[in-house]
């Protein structure tokens, strides 16, 4: 198998291109200037306008791998001269942990408890049995719900397609979301975000789940009506909220929200830097590996779709 | 199968005295005066001290069904006449759950978010694949141990007998603890406090641990030196600790665990009263019905050990 030629750019983050370096390397290719380069991994999500004049210099450029799971930055500069991959799927892991995370902190009162200087009374409940519905079925939901399995929870999952997804109780279309609400202890938002979902979970959605139960965003601030959510949590509709997205975001100093009672708000820490370098290292190796091999990458794009 | 005649009591806990004649009917037994019953089940934990004067009235009694996992409250009350049940590995899972709702908590730092009021930097670790030891190989760590298994950690079980604990990547005993620690992400304790175990925890236990490792206490706070640990987390020796037991308990106003960085403390609430009561309930119904039919009992007490 030939060692193939692999620039990695641009070298902004240290930490990020140290580590896209290392994968190029455990792929079995080569590191090489971008003039030679028949590879070329992206290592710093945040300046993809440095990207048209690096690549004006590649003269056997081939492909081209992106570290972003949704490719939006990278819109402006696909171009079928290439064969492209992002990191689609490699980020749902660390996200499905994130998702356990906050569900049982809900439970559990952990953000109550996190604010107290004093001991105070023992509250909680217990996940294990309880009934999660989860919004959407893609990558997060796939990786969430194996570790949800041993809490014997019962899961109602919602989305487009009533396929039925493997691991969930049921499987529901979207046009039925208000059947399932009243029996849901917690609901989950792991779907994307459209035109159909911006706004998916307002006030008469927060007013038909049990006054007991928990919201968790994962997915993105868009899908819940900021206001409406603030009436509930303000009113004890809901049990409580944990957001690891908000709308706006980031969620401003001072925002309601913060001082909301039952909100546990994360700063989009679903998938951090560190956590997403960890995935993407070994994920990027693995392409790489293909990459020399002339076999499949993972996580294709398809140009003409923009994803 | 006769309905056994079964007496509930005290009744100054309204809600676990409900609870208890609805399990005793849920187990077909029928709800009975004292004087009458042949078994007692008894619904205040808190007031251990109504006992006598309550049996004294007793002529055919029994069993006795105490709510208790550890039945110290009731160690003078112990008398041969009768058998004993408790509710020993009836909260476990309760436990185990909070476990691991403290393990998730210290890697998305959901203390520190919780305290915050702004937007801050996303920061946090993979649980997934983590090396995690538990001291202890009860029945806490029975029923952590599937609750991990997605998660594909590498756990060790530190325990008094290197006899294989099942799930668990390596079994050693607890004079190897000090081999163990500085290949520890998470520790957790889950151990019976005995004199040996006492303070099991002290500077050299933290100092062998690597800077980002986590504690996670869900057993008694004497396990762990106190001061040692302020210590330890004041200088950011490790990465953070969960407590939900401390020494003293109720951890007193002011005390500086209350201001210490990275550390999360709960009021002992593996197992609340809300999550108790959810899981006592069928276990005392199952015990009715076995006692109705004549079946051996779950959780016995041997009177003569006193446990």
């Amino acid at each position: 198998m030939p060692a193939r030629a692999i620039a990695v750019a641009p070298d902004t983050r240290a930490g990020m291109y140290e580590a896209m370096c290392r994968a190029v390397i455990d792929g079995g290719g080569t590191l090489a200037d971008i003039t030679v380069a028949e590879g070329l991994v992206w290592s710093d999500p945040a300046h993809p306008g440095a990207f048209p004049g690096l690549v004006a210099e590649a003269r056997k450029l081939e492909w081209i791998q992106l570290p972003y799971a949704g490719i939006e930055p990278f819109a402006d500069h696909l171009d079928e001269r290439w064969r492209w991959t992002c990191g689609k799927g490699v980020y749902a892991p660390a996200v499905a942990e994130t998702v356990l995370a906050l569900m049982l902190a809900g439970q559990k009162h952990l953000h109550g408890y996190s604010r107290a200087s004093g001991w105070s009374r023992p509250v909680g409940r217990i996940l294990g049995g309880s009934r999660v519905t989860i919004l959407g079925g893609g990558g997060i939901t796939d990786h969430l719900l194996p570790l949800l399995a041993p809490f014997g929870c019962d899961v109602t999952v919602v989305r487009r397609s009533s396929e039925p997804f493997e691991g969930a109780n049921r499987t529901v279309t979207t046009s039925r979301l208000h059947e399932v609400l009243p029996r849901t202890d917690v609901l989950v938002l792991a779907l994307a975000l459209t035109a159909e979902t911006t706004g998916i979970i307002a006030a008469p959605e927060l007013a038909a789940l049990p006054d007991h139960a928990w919201l968790v965003n994962v997915a993105r601030g868009g899908h819940v009506v900021t206001d409406d959510l603030v009436t509930a949590l303000t009113n004890d509709a809901i049990g409580g909220a944990a957001l690891d997205v908000t709308d706006p975001e980031p969620l401003p100093d001072g925002h309601p929200l913060w001082s909301a009672p039952n909100c546990l708000i994360t700063p989009h820490i679903a998938n951090t830097p560190e956590m997403g370098l960890a995935l993407l290292e070994p994920f990027v190796a693995e392409n790489v590996r293909r990459f020399c091999s002339g076999e499949d990458l993972l996580a294709p794009v398809d140009v003409a779709l923009g994803y």
